[in-house]
């Protein structure tokens, strides 16, 4: 047994757990994490970090494919995939050893093993003491006062096409390939999906997406989902939505996995099922809990992220909120500040950012006009396209169907929620996100001066459209 | 004579007349606008605009050339100037429609001549009717209750050095070259003698840059003029800073032009003189009112933008604050809505973004800790470096030297400035801009919630530093 006693216990060191265990250790707090696996978890080695360090490889690529538009000939030229991989590797490397020297310049001690819960003990007249398991076998007890589960997630896989590691293939999966498929179904037309598809598909792979929804990207707006689509299409990806497999309509053999989709059978050399994330909420003690779980698994937290045991808080993925890096990082700092009497705001999921780094960006906040409207707000939508912006038309004068869009609660002018699709959105909407943490107007939005030329203009033209003075649209 | 009476007639249809024409319009008010040469003026058609269509070639040229880093093996590559200049006139052109339609859409009269103020006269008890001479010598008299004057800038010429068009060149003159030169020298280290060397060099241009004062982008501070020049002078670009030339150092033959800098002459095939702009105050009348000129011919005006004359107001370059499109467009419509009794909050010149388009861009606003140690403020600067920022290690994983730097008043906590250098801070600034003009705290930026992974989360990071509890630095 370690000998002090900890202020705190995290499980899980990705980003809402290493984010929280330094924002703990800045309240003077004695802090220890438990990681299985690498510091920075899925954000840093399998997701956010990895496929944009890919994506960025896929926009140099599609830059020289156009560079004649922008006034350079270029002769030829060749994907090096495997310097692609190395330069990806060589961030997340970067990265990684920032975590941990953050983690040594916080003074928080980290534990390299499988970190269960523990239930009422004769040391410990509450549940929370966490036994560590290491890979020798050996393994240690950490007794504390309070527990953060970060546990995070993982890839859920289809229930009649499990994960092989080889033709069908997770998000973790993808980002081993030595060599790029010929080509590739996707299953799934969500987020993760959809990045694969549009890095993939620039990167020369014949991309085809198969979603069981009505439409790809069921948590953006109509209108958005199909600017995309129709940008993808045109880059040569194929889409079947509408379209729920089956069993009897896969076959796998050692070439690649063929699929039956509208009387045609079609060969693929490898697939990624892409349909959602599920929690790492088995096999970490919980049952020596109160703690209540959802029916898909999830941890149930209240408004500061508190479970059923006063004591034991969780954050990020595995409370499958908006399973997003940030938001696990704001929903960490949120419950160790009210673990530690810091009186923290509550987390306002209507207010987060939310990125698609696709090309062309998506990036939103809080409610589109469909999903006010089905939740019966007095909502009206305002609209400017991108190529009303002259720096947009700078950075892409042939590709101008991107817009951003702003929904107001006609009942008390509030702004529900904007949505954007085009160059840089994903920087752009961190703008918006200030906006809404500071209750700001659709007014103080247009009448703050934007840099000329700029993308941003695109928000102050809204914002000034919504006041019906808007000037370049 | 025109037969109807105006409201308002704006002497210049660059930014700051046409936006002031539409807010004009706006507010139901009859408008006429004068323009000698084009609608859009210097922003459209020799400023802002070309230049960043170039910028967006050169990082294309730029990318390119470091194609290899990011996993893509390029063969061989050209320069294809002439495609360059057709994309830039395209964009132009693009914009320039844009504006003509905007001016009928909001049925504003333009009238395409030279326009004077009169004085007092039988037909008006006050000055200010403007008379309007056209190309066929014909000419007409515009009565109206208001006057606005946005007549703009133009580059300035050294005294012992003309424009002679052909190898001492303007700004304006230097986007008209049909081909690249081989070598070029730029007399003036400001802002748009930087932003020509930056795209000039990755254009393949061997440039040289010889600054008058003490150091290059005297505006900026010290070390982020430092880390321009070091990343300038790595991609070839020589710079003379402290050189006072005099006209015994210059000769001009055929082939170019002849510097003796340090004992040596050296040859340049073109020479840029960029050492600032003088307002186009000449000619247009004001001896006709009680307008009053700064010793630098500027027009001078109350916090409102009005003159002595009280019915005449001025916006833009030929006022002479920050010749800046942006902040012409605030100013034109401050002075509209006082005009017109609308209460415009005065222009706040400390809340105005600034941007150098160079590559690395840099942007800034309000005082950096050396004009704020000069004023005697209190003041202390907090940095973060873009290289604790994943998204900036994904986007240039070699060159990380970029920053960004807050200045805060300690005597009140007060944001006093915000400057940085490094990827798309060009953008990143409307987001600060917003916070200013919201009188937001540093607390306020640090806890808003920034999408990850994004470049703006530098923004976050530095609010939280300030509050001492950043995390990631």
């Amino acid at each position: 047994m370690s000998e002090e006693k900890y202020d705190l216990v995290i499980l899980g060191g990705g980003t809402a757990g290493y984010v929280s265990a330094i924002r703990a250790s800045q309240l003077g707090k004695k802090v220890a994490l438990v990681e299985q696996s690498l510091l920075g978890g899925t954000c840093l080695h399998k997701g956010c970090i990895p496929t944009k360090a890919l994506l960025k490889s896929a926009e140099v690529m599609r830059t020289i494919s156009n560079a004649t538009d922008y006034g350079v000939d270029v002769e030829d030229f060749k994907l090096n995939y495997s310097r692609i991989k190395s330069r990806k590797n060589d961030i997340v490397k970067q990265m990684f050893n920032g975590v941990t020297q953050l983690m040594e310049h916080n003074k928080i001690d980290v534990f390299n093993g499988t970190g269960r819960i523990l239930g009422p003990s004769i040391f410990s007249p509450q549940s929370g003491t966490i036994s560590v398991e290491f890979e020798n076998g050996e393994s240690e007890l950490i007794p504390n006062n309070n527990v953060l589960i970060a546990t995070g997630s993982q890839p859920m896989p289809l229930p009649f096409l499990p994960f092989d590691h080889d033709i069908v293939l997770s998000s973790d999966d993808i980002l081993k390939l030595e060599m790029l498929p010929k080509s590739l179904v996707i299953i799934g037309g969500g987020v993760i999906g959809l990045e694969f598809a549009s890095l993939l598909t620039d990167f020369g792979v014949k991309v085809t997406v198969i979603e069981a929804g009505e439409r790809i990207l069921p948590t953006e707006s109509k209108s958005i989902a199909n600017t995309l689509k129709n940008d993808l299409t045109q880059r040569g990806v194929k889409f079947h939505e509408n379209t729920q497999l089956s069993e009897s309509q896969i076959s796998i053999d050692d070439s690649g996995i063929n699929i039956l989709l509208n009387d045609e059978t079609t060969h693929f050399e490898k697939c990624l099922v892409a349909i959602g994330r599920k929690p790492n909420t088995d096999d970490i003690g919980l049952n020596n809990t109160k703690i209540q779980l959802s029916a898909a698994n999830h941890i149930i937290v209240n408004e500061f992220q508190q479970t059923e045991d006063k004591h034991i808080y969780a954050a990020g993925d595995c409370i499958g909120k908006l399973q997003l890096a940030h938001v696990g990082s704001k929903e960490g700092t949120t419950a160790i500040e009210h673990m530690f009497d810091e009186a923290p705001l509550p987390l306002n999921y209507d207010k987060m950012p939310k990125c698609v780094y696709t090309q062309p960006e998506i990036a939103s906040i809080g409610q589109n006009l469909e999903q006010a409207k089905s939740n019966n707000v007095n909502a009206k939508a305002f609209k400017v396209p991108f190529k009303a912006i002259g720096k947009a038309v700078i950075e892409n004068v042939t590709n101008q169907n991107g817009f951003c869009e702003i929904v107001i609660n006609q009942d008390n002018d509030t702004v529900l929620g904007l949505n954007m699709i085009g160059p840089h959105v994903t920087e752009l909407i961190n703008e918006v996100s200030l906006m809404q943490f500071m209750n700001g107007s659709t007014l103080e939005l247009g009448l703050t001066t934007h840099a000329h030329p700029s993308l941003s203009e695109v928000l102050m033209e809204l914002g000034l459209k919504v006041e019906n003075r808007s000037i370049h649209v």
